[in-house]
């Protein structure tokens, strides 16, 4: 196999995008990516989308695509996995460019979600149908599931969870292109609307219409694109039940810990080797649950770490520092590969005011429904 | 890149299945490829389905499939490209063995299509919904214009795509997994309820419930798992614009031209080296397209080659010897994969009444919507 390096990076402004669809969202993040890069060509292409079928009425979004990107023949491929669409996608990309059989792929993920649709009904379609969404369960009602059960095992408290938020709108408050670019209090998140006990509305991340790309390629092709040689080190995906219920302990996402172990093992380093990650905060609980499966701390005190700042940007381990998806914003097919464009932005040090000093090697983590997938990448500067 | 055999296969029936769920016909697929293969674990798994999001609400099948596999942490992704889904799963399968990131891969196809929710309108979504679906073009409808076009341009006439029919139909008879296993006329065909003129009941596909899957590891290992020896010597992928209406010329289905063209190139072959094929027989147009399209007759002359009988059993070029779509069966997101079931079941000499002779040598083309994308594999026994 060959190594692979990311070249190129593109997203659109996240937002609730009415006046914008699915496909000028993905050209825009496309071009910008392709644009960045300097390629002449592509070789193939791998969209991530969670839904388009159930918001927008469309699928075989590989032809409509590389269609309205002007890439006639592309070779092109949509991949779904709930909210870990992207991440997939760019694990993909990646295998096909270590393959041999490409040289430059792009790599891309969108998600149009305000479109008049039912978001809670098309989301549901993450969980388990038959035995989870059917009898009523939403994503709101499953993540405070798991989010009473890691209050009852390991003390954690409503003012940790709020201190994920604070944080990350926080970090999001200096990215151009977050949804929310707005601090909070941690009164803001105690006094929101309830949503689901004990998640109010800012324990949630939003509905958010956006895109995002990244363009790879063989490592010893990268320098004819770029200065800043960043390359993918590790990469690892795993699935665990879809339905919240079927897990032998619901506040330990297995799926996140044994995508996280693969990729580690592939790029041989260790948790404490990493400088920086975006880890997928559907929910403030997630991000908790994410950073004790994939080892920045121990299982079960990922709520007192957070609020003592060990996550904050000048923290131990920074994490989400482009706003996450909480203040970033959540168009959840597009989430991975914005993940991927917040990790460029700072191993190539142009993250603004919320660039983590010294950063040579960022996480991201991505994943689908309540755990049932993971995608994890590791990324160096060389 | 290492080279790649199939070592298993499996499917289910296909027909109108009301009383099978999605994820038991997967699993039942599933379980007969790692049966047939003799394997004892899986690396990873891709699994091609189109619009479960719209026929059943749910999405995220790589964690559901993992799961009701038995197959814990597994790594899965899920392929979408409207009916050529299972053909590009088929297709990443083979490119993460090759690259050799995995030795074992599950490929698969499933679609769950009877389920109360409007077959029209969730096919529709393979179209491009604004110009096109929204305004009230249907698959039939489309299939409908490029036959006309192709009557006008070329001559073809309402028997010999009537021809098709009767030859998938004869073929699908000896199949038992076929949803359809009954021979039918020419009159049959010409005198069938008209659904889009020229195109009437017995020139469409039906709508079908199945599932199908295949085992792919490296040619180096397969001789540990079977005496018979089938290697994929060729693989092409492409896609075209996602409506009919901005072709170039709406008779030639250029993505399936483009992609026989890098398959051929990959194996070093011609379509004359080509022993059988299985093509996307949608629609009888279609077929005749399709043809034409990856070289088995010239341009222009798939309707007198088909009624002439070169297309049949004991013909000079056997197509859609399992029945095709027309006869076996369209669970869409199975066809890719069900295609190559059939590859497999000819060149391993166990294909029963339908059996071409001397099968060396097989192609599997698997189209999306009306040709908005289009992949093909060459398999040949060794």
């Amino acid at each position: 196999m060959r190594d692979v390096a990311v070249i190129g990076i593109g997203m659109t402004k996240f937002g609730e995008l009415w006046w914008r669809n699915l496909r000028e969202l993905y050209v825009e993040a496309a071009l910008k990516a392709i644009k960045d890069a300097g390629v002449d060509h592509l070789d193939s292409m791998y969209v991530g989308c969670m839904t388009s079928g159930l918001f927008c009425a469309q699928e075989h979004l590989a032809s409509m695509m590389a269609d309205y990107l002007g890439q006639k023949h592309l070779a092109a491929y949509r991949i779904e996995s709930a909210c870990a669409s992207s991440g997939l996608a760019f694990r993909l990309g990646f295998i096909e460019v270590a393959s041999g059989m490409s040289d430059i792929v792009l790599v891309g993920g969108v998600e149009k979600m305000h479109t008049g649709a039912d978001a809670t009904y098309c989301l549901a379609a993450a969980a388990d149908q038959d035995y989870e969404a059917f009898h009523g369960n939403t994503f709101p009602g499953l993540y405070a599931l798991i989010a009473r059960a890691h209050m009852a095992k390991y003390g954690t408290t409503r003012n940790q969870m709020a201190a994920v938020a604070v944080k990350n709108h926080y970090n999001g408050s200096m990215n151009p292109n977050a949804q929310f670019q707005m601090k909070i209090s941690i009164d803001t998140v105690l006094n929101a609307t309830p949503v689901a006990d004990p998640l109010g509305l800012f324990d949630c991340s939003p509905v958010t219409d956006g895109a995002a790309a990244a363009i790879l390629c063989p490592l010893e092709l990268a320098k004819q694109y770029t200065d800043t040689i960043i390359k993918v080190v590790g990469s690892g995906a795993a699935t665990s039940t879809i339905a919240v219920h079927q897990r032998d302990d619901i506040t330990f996402l297995d799926a996140v810990h044994m995508s996280g172990k693969r990729a580690y093992e592939m790029a041989g380093l260790k948790p404490e080797d990493i400088d920086f990650a975006e880890v997928h905060d559907c929910f403030t609980i997630a991000e908790i649950c994410n950073i004790e499966a994939l080892g920045f701390c121990e299982v079960g005190k990922g709520g007192p770490f957070s609020e003592a700042g060990n996550t904050a940007l000048d923290g131990k381990i920074p994490i989400n520092t482009s706003g996450g998806l909480k203040s970033k914003g959540h168009p959840v097919g597009a989430t991975g590969v914005a993940q991927i464009v917040e990790l460029v932005e700072q191993l190539r040090g142009t993250a603004g005011g919320r660039q983590v000093k010294n950063a040579k090697r960022g996480l991201a983590q991505n994943m689908g429904g309540s755990g049932g997938s993971s995608v994890v990448h590791i990324l160096e500067v060389q």
